[in-house]
């Protein structure tokens, strides 16, 4: 089977031109197939905050209504992933930027309406990944860009979550690639010591995770990534890695953040 | 040659959205492989109007700055090509939706400043046209749509006349496909008689064009119009229809607007 990278970078690498140059360069460097999943960041706050929509929370959850989508929609596939796409194409990469409704790649449920009502926000498995059109777009040569809005099918666009998007696409990609997941995010991986950038664990197996849970190196946001990124690899994805944007070089000498294995 | 039509909306389709859904079912009955373009429309003077972004006009031309170029990639590769997408696989057909910097797909040059700064626009002619790519999607089955931004293939986003593209992909594209191009207006197409709708020409030859212009028939912003289609012509293209938008259902009855021919 053909290798296959599916590289999620959120919004810290977004917001910063200076290492989203630098990461584009890394990506577009990584050899073998490879699709690119991306957040949001603060340019779609900072829109809303100019046109007078404020971010609407219940509960201390987001809620995506329709004037929030109509942001997001403008701000990540348009702004951010054409943005995103002229450069990468400038660095030698055939990128071409897509959502989940180019294609019909990723067709979501909007969150039913149980105690909140999310608002414009999409749900999705592995099964909601159209694996057929990415693979042709692969196979033609192309590198598959991702933002983190999908569609219903029934000409609803639809807010989701980018982390998910990866998973996702790295879990029904993998029957006919070896898939690796990447997530970049603010640190280096799993650290035995938060303050002590030289703690780094370098790699987690499957039956290791309770026992990290336990003794506390494995804590608080990082316990559901990880479980997610498990999960991911009980459903047939070869590796996960949790690691800083700025290292992605390092992934081809085994030397980026953590790695995940069965 | 199979057939590849290559048709143009504009904003008065774009700006309603009851018109805009019968068009969009127009598109997915029509046969054969097809390409749908299009331009901009109200919502993007609308958001910069919001935005305190006021369009700047130099002897009566519209100039791209850079927040300008902002507004229009959000609105026109973001907010309109999206929902035009979702709208488009609800009802059967399977668009992708892209800017000329997605796959490369059309690669301008930024006008060169003479009299007038333009900013951020680009020109371009049918060697511009990645027709290999566009061939490749076709071939994949999909529809794609392309909103008015192209890029330099520098990093920078253009922002683009949809006529121009639209006439530069149909002539690239007619060397492996025996194209129609379609552009979709206010009126019926070329009038004997302006105030008279049942006075359509139904077809003007290449050599008819000077003598329409002589008696008046084809007059003010037609002229350039008819101009522009003719040169496609000369270029490849098998024929050019100007008509209504409304009107798109009977095109294979040969019953629609103007059709433009050798």
């Amino acid at each position: 089977m053909n290798k296959l990278s599916v590289i999620k970078i959120g919004g810290n690498v977004i917001d910063n031109s200076a290492k989203l140059h630098q990461f584009l360069l890394d990506f577009t460097a990584l050899p073998g197939d490879k699709i690119l999943i991306h957040g949001g960041g603060k340019i779609a706050t900072e829109l809303g905050d100019s046109l007078g929509v404020t971010a609407k929370m219940v509960d201390g959850r987001r809620i995506t209504d329709i004037e929030t989508l109509r942001i997001v929609t403008m701000v990540y596939a348009g702004l951010i992933n054409k943005n995103m796409v002229a450069q990468l194409q400038a660095k030698g990469c055939n990128a071409i930027g897509l959502t989940g409704a180019d294609g019909n790649i990723i067709k979501a449920v909007k969150r039913p309406v149980k105690d909140i009502d999310y608002g414009f926000v999409g749900d999705l498995d592995a099964s909601s990944v159209s694996s057929a059109t990415l693979d042709s777009l692969l196979k033609a040569g192309m590198v598959p860009v991702l933002c983190a809005i999908t569609h219903d099918g029934d000409s609803q666009l639809l807010n989701t979550n980018a982390d998910t998007i990866a998973s996702a696409v790295a879990v029904a990609m993998s029957s006919s690639y070896e898939t690796s997941l990447v997530y970049c995010f603010e640190k280096r991986g799993v650290m035995l010591d938060v303050d002590d950038d030289t703690s780094l664990v370098s790699e987690i197996r499957m039956h290791e995770f309770d026992q990290l849970k336990e003794e506390g190196v494995v804590s608080g946001g990082m316990i559901p990534k990880l479980h997610n990124a498990f999960e991911a690899i009980k459903s047939g994805v070869a590796a996960v890695y949790i690691g800083k944007a700025d290292e992605l070089a390092q992934i081809d000498q085994q030397n980026f953040g953590t790695r995940l294995i069965k």
